[in-house]
This record gives C-alpha cells, structure tokens and sequence, in this order.
C-alpha cells in the first residue's frame, strides 16, 4: 500500500532528507504536496522531482518569483493559507511537519483536525500546545509518530510494552559543541563555533538549541505529552556518541534502548513505514568501531536552559510557549550575530521574569503568549546591545 | 492471577533465585513441585518454606536421607521417576527448567508434552534436541520463555516487533575471566581462576563454559531454535561490562537492546511475569556509573569452542548434541583437577572426530550420541594424564 503524504517545511533538513526517503522508496511513498518558507529554488527543484499536487511557499515574494518561472502542472500557492492548504490536502493521508519553529503549529493541528496521520518533527507544536493537540489527536483519532531520534528511541522502546509499566525514559544529548565547557569559556564563542554539531547534521536553530541544552528541554516537555509520562518520570543523560538514541526503563528495572548510526533519515523513515521497517542503504551500526559508549550527568549549570525549560513544562499552561518563544527570537538574534552566546539564557530568563502564566490555554491564549513573549524577548535582546 | 509453578533444578544457581523471586512474589508465584539432584539438605529448606505437593530427588541415597529425616505434608520422591513426577505435575501451568546440562532433557521434554508452559534456563534442551524440542512446543502451543540473560534480552527485544524483519541477533558476552589472554597464558591456569568470573554469580560448570566461551556458542545454538533465526544472521560480540545483555538490529538499520544490572533474577521474573512486568527490589541501572560500555570482537583463536559450537549448529543433525556431551564430560573432568583448561577445548576436538552425524535424529538417536559422546570423550580424558 502507498503512504500519500505531504511534507511541510521541505527544503529545511528534515523535509531534505524526508524526500531523500521518499526518493529511495517511490513503490511506497507518493509526495502529493510541498510547503516551503523562502527557498523557492529549491522548492521548484523539488517539484520537478516529485510532481506534487500542489505545493506552498510561506513568502509572497518568492512565491511569485516561483510563479514567473515555472510552467508545469503542480498548482502554487503562498502564505498562510497555502501552508493550511498543504496539510489538509485531500489526497494525503500523512503530514510530515517539519517545519522549524512556532510557525509549524496552525498548520500541523489543522492536518489532525483534517484526520491526517502526522510524523511530528516540529515539537514546538507539542511545546507551546501540547495538551491542546494532544486531545486534537485523540479526537480525531489519528495516529501521531515523532521524527525526533530521540522520540522515535523511545516510541521503539515501548513497541510491544505497557506504559503503565514504564519507570524512566532516559533522553540522551550529545552534549552538544562545548560539553565540557565553563560558563567562562562561553563569553566569547562564536556562530561558527557553535554550529559545528559533533554528530548529527541539522538546521540551524536546532544546532544552536543543541549547544545551549534549550533543545533537550524542549524534548523532555515533547516526551511528557508524546508519551503521557509525569515529569519526574524523564530524565536526560549526556552520550557524546549519540549512538543509544534514548531508553526506557521498566519497574522490573529492564532498560529498552534503540541505538543507530546518527542519521535523521532513519527515524524519518520509521514514522513513515511504521508499524513495518523497510530495508534501506543508511549503513550498518558497528558497535566494535562504536565502543566506547560513555553516559555523563548534563552540566545544568552551564547549559541552564536545560532546567529551565523543563521547570516550564511542569509549570504547565503558557510557559512552555512562552519558553519556547522567548528561546526562538534569542537563537535568531545569535544566528544575526546581534547577541552573545551566553545572552540567550538570559534573554529566555528574562522574558519569562515578565510572563504571567495561564493554565489550560486556548489556541488563541497560546498565540497572545507567543507573540508577548518575542516582544519582550525582543525587547530584552535590544538592551544586550 | 496466580501462576503455579515446579522449580527443576531449584538447588542450583538458577534454581534458588528463581524461589528468591518465588518468595519476593508470593500474590503472584505459587510453587507446586520442586526437584533437585543430590542436595536433600538445601532441598528439605526449600521445602519447609513453600510447602509444595511433590519434591523429588534425582540421587536415591539423598532421597532416603531426606525422607528418614522430613515429616511433612510433601511427598518425596525420587530417581528419574521423581523428575518427571515434578515436570508434569498436573497443578502446575510452568515449569523453571534449571536443571544443569543434558540431563533436563528428558523432564523437559515430558513437560511440553503434557502442555506445561516452560522457563527455559537448561540451554542444553535446545542444543541438543533442538528441532525435536521446538516441534513439541509448536504441536503443544505451550509458551516458550527464555531464562538466560542474553535470550532474555532478545526476547525482550523482539517485543511488538516482527521476526522476518530481523537482520542480525548480536548476543554480548563477557568475554569470561581470561578476555585478553593468549593461549600461552592459559596453560596452567587453575580452577580458581577460572571460576573467578567478572560479571556474573552462576554455577560452576556454566562459569568454566564462560572462560572457554563454549556458554557463547551453546547460546547461538539456543538463539537459532528459540527465534527462528539463520546462523549466519547470529554473531557475539564481547562487551565486558556485561550491561548490554544483548541487541537485535532489523533491516532498516535500527537496533534495540536490552540492558540491566547483572543480576539473574530479572530475566527469571520476567520469564514468570510475561507479557507483564513486576516491581522489584533488584536495583536500578545507572547508566553514568555503568560508563564506559565497550564492545569488542571475541578471541576465537584463543578460544575455539565458540565457533566449533556454532559450526556444529550449522551441521545441524545430532552434532550439537555430540558438541554437549563432550564439553559437558570435559568440563567435569577439568573441575575434578583431571585435566588442564587448554584440555577441555582438545577433547570436545577429538571427540566431535568420532562423531558421526545423524540428519533429523530422533529422541533415541540423540540419547544414543549423548552417550556415545560421552563415552568417547572419557577416553580422550584419560589419554591426558
């Protein structure tokens, strides 16, 4: 049987390699439409490939520069509502959401809405409105795969077991580019150094979560809703092999892990073949040349954004979304070259100095924090200068 | 729901934890029947505590000893009459097969026949009575769970997972006390230090087949009868910390291990709590403190009897039960001081030259080579000294 499926956010890392395993797999997979956010050229390449339906493209500019060029079948659309028309489309029965960010939200709970299946790369969507698109799930009875190794790790892990069961998930970090660092050291490092990930090759913002721990706090609030397991149920530890790509332990005291080579198409591919596994060419783990697999406690007082981000998460209602707000506008600044490395954790600390929280949020509720906390994350980042 | 249980082999290593387990679940675990083979003294507590309906003593001596002394309410019976009286108890649903080496063949057997579920710590039932053995458990539709840590981990493992998408059963091993050694080093090596193994408290004759990793071998053997699975798809890889208890890779690359602290009782419970999982009291793993896991090819020149196993298990017919039977004879040889470590590798050598091998045997023919094996190997014994 063919997935029909659509990819949100497909010129970014995750919707590249989406398409590399839709590419190697064209008996199972049918790309029927694309939704990009300014790579029109890239997104034109895509569309001669896999002939979509329809494709998107976020930025009115581009979308006409798309527009002027291309003259094949596949319909254009921008904007918002071209985004929305992508994760609805009638055809597909799965939306990848890959999307990078807040933005990936509306478009993702539209799609369950619209009983699409999802593969979740975008925790932001879990993040800012975990319960609300978790009950949206559940409603609409779709079911809800994660990209994220990590979450994938644990999603294998339980393949077969109970939840009720489960002691522990154990979400490991690589650490990230300066494990083992200061806070001293960190004054002055720079974007190059910061986006030199050690294992897995990702977009931008994602790698600069992974250096700051940001990233990890945002997976530990993705587990909690994921997996329905309590807070002090999720722990993270630090594998700079990134090798076990999370584990699982059981009240019996038996640890499930899932282990791999570090390569993103792998998990993609899994939320996409699920519950079957499909034969690839990723290459073969050789745990000799692997070994030694070493496990560290994360440094949280280097890295504070880890904490913080998870004490958001038990806090619940709008801090996460504030969290997650606050965090995203502080990593564009750093991405700009606009603030240190360091000032992120302050930016995010003092954006949420300034939120008042509201328990069991509506959509709408999420979306006024949102665009509350990049205003004051904003405003803290104007007087870093 | 309480589950009635016969322990065979309970004054043994696997024996006594398993009533270790018995005795930590007493909402869960009732024991009915419990054989041993000349221990009437640990027997007679044993029995005094779970006051079974039958206990049965393989050694008549020790049987008359126990009964001039007990005035319980157990009956007490003896021989292999006694044995199979325990494996087939009509109250019982499992039976813990730990008995030691060939000679839980036959009560094995008995049990499946007589639809008794089975824990299955005696490898040795699948060594040498592979094809047979299953069979019975197919025809019977009795459950077949593995009690060795290893099975257990593939087992756990495989859980929601599906068999023909199985691309490797990677199986740990210790490496045993003598990792690192050259066969120079090993010449004069005392029974001592064999028995001193790094990792795991077990008996005596499995501890030997740990340092000369003929255990290894038996358990490929184990692994092939038990999921089905072709030789060339089995490998051994050493990982001295004994906390990976073993890993299945499927075709699309990904891996899934189990881990845990070393400690027998947890695949013993979970081979009586499946599909569930109890709490227990066994400790927790802890992944930082376990760190460094490595992983590292096994010596198989040092050690020849691991690939000698496998390649009788390739064979097939009755040379793995030729293989048991000569280890078996050697192995009790080098723990009555007749003959030296080195040696034991030697005589199972001579004797598998004997042999000759007997395609799809039946119960008789592998009783036949069994003894005959055995036979043989004694002369080789005796040529030594």
């Amino acid at each position: 049987m063919i997935k029909t499926i659509a990819v949100m956010g497909s010129t970014g890392s995750i919707g590249r390699q989406t398409l590399d395993v839709a590419n190697a797999n064209p008996d199972k997979i049918k790309i029927a439409a694309l939704a990009a956010n300014t790579n029109d050229e890239l997104l034109e390449q895509q569309i001669r490939i896999f002939n979509p339906d329809i494709a998107a493209i976020f930025d009115r500019e581009a979308a006409k520069r798309l527009n002027a060029r291309y003259r094949g079948k596949t319909e254009i659309l921008s904007g918002e509502e071209g985004l929305l028309a992508v994760a609805t489309h009638n055809k597909i029965d799965t939306l990848v959401a890959a999307v990078s960010g807040y933005a990936g939200l509306r478009s993702t709970l539209a799609a369950v809405e619209n009983k699409k299946n999802i593969a979740l790369a975008n925790k932001e969507t879990l993040v800012a409105a975990g319960r609300l698109f978790m009950e949206a799930v559940k409603r609409n009875d779709v079911s809800l795969l994660p990209v994220d190794s990590e979450h994938s790790a644990i999603f294998q892990a339980l393949n077969g077991e109970r939840y009720e069961e489960v002691k522990r998930l154990l979400i490991t970090a690589s650490g990230g580019p300066f494990r083992g660092k200061q806070r001293s050291d960190l004054e002055n490092v720079s974007l190059d150094q910061c986006l030199k990930h050690p294992k897995w090759s990702m977009g931008k913002k994602i790698t600069v979560d992974s250096a700051t721990l940001a990233n990890k706090g945002l997976e530990v609030i993705e587990a909690h809703w994921l997996f329905g397991i309590d807070y002090d149920k999720i722990e993270v530890v630090v594998h700079p092999q990134s090798i076990v790509h999370s584990l699982v332990e059981f009240k019996d005291g038996s640890v499930i892990a899932q282990m791999g080579l570090t390569d993103m198409k792998l998990p993609i591919q899994y939320a996409l073949s699920f519950p079957k596994r499909w034969d690839n060419a990723f290459g073969q783990l050789d745990l000799v040349k692997a070994s030694p697999l070493t496990f560290e406690q994360p440094d949280v007082l280097t890295f504070p954004l880890l904490n913080l981000a998870v004490e958001c998460g038990k806090n619940g209602g709008t801090a996460p979304c504030a969290f997650n707000a606050a965090n995203e506008e502080a990593v564009y600044a750093f991405l700009a070259g606009k603030i240190r490395f360091l000032d992120i954790s302050a930016v995010v600390s003092k954006t949420l100095d300034m939120h008042v929280n509201i328990n069991n949020p509506t959509i709408d509720d999420i979306e006024c924090i949102d665009k509350e906390s990049r205003i004051n994350a904003r405003i803290a980042i104007k007087k870093m200068n």
